[in-house]
């Protein structure tokens, strides 16, 4: 049994967006990711073999989908589930606190 | 693509608690968990066939694993990572606001 939080062991400084495994199996990757007003480089695209449930716990951040004209703001609380293949960035996060995700693969 | 809040349409009145799926496939389920000062009955132990990766993000908790003398408190962002037939318990939850949980069993 392990126990952890969310919340906490979250680094002063953040050069690059932090990616954290939580749980590991064949079948699932739990993780959890900070951003500190990082965002996707110009013209990337997540193209995942895995679906990603996907929730913004602390912060706030701009997800864009392929196809889509308009970013979708997220806020606390907000999950967004992205099918495996859908071709998505982040456009920004927040600028003035680091930016919590959780995120499961599977 | 699907979208939701994990802190949205929160029943005014729970009888008895809230159990929500949010991704269900053959090999994982994400859901969401409402109490409102729940417990598990006297003498019940959850033992469960998949593990379960459990993240309280609302209100307060108290769990306990079989052999433990001591009960777990959980705030919010504490996870637990329970693995299958682990036989645990809630012994309280909040009884001062709801509390939310996110579970992924694995």
């Amino acid at each position: 049994m392990r126990m952890g939080n969310i919340y906490s062991r979250v680094p002063a400084d953040l050069p690059d967006e932090l990616f954290e495994d939580i749980v590991v199996t064949g079948e699932v990757k739990i993780e959890r990711i900070i951003s500190d007003a990082h965002s996707s480089p110009p013209g990337f695209w997540y193209d995942q073999e895995k679906s990603e449930w996907v929730v913004l716990l602390r912060g706030s951040a701009g997800v864009r989908f392929e196809g889509a004209e308009e970013t979708i703001v997220l806020r606390p609380g907000d999950w967004i589930n992205i099918p495996a293949h859908q071709k998505h960035r982040v456009e920004w996060t927040d600028p003035n606190e680091k930016s919590i995700w959780l995120a499961v693969h599977y």
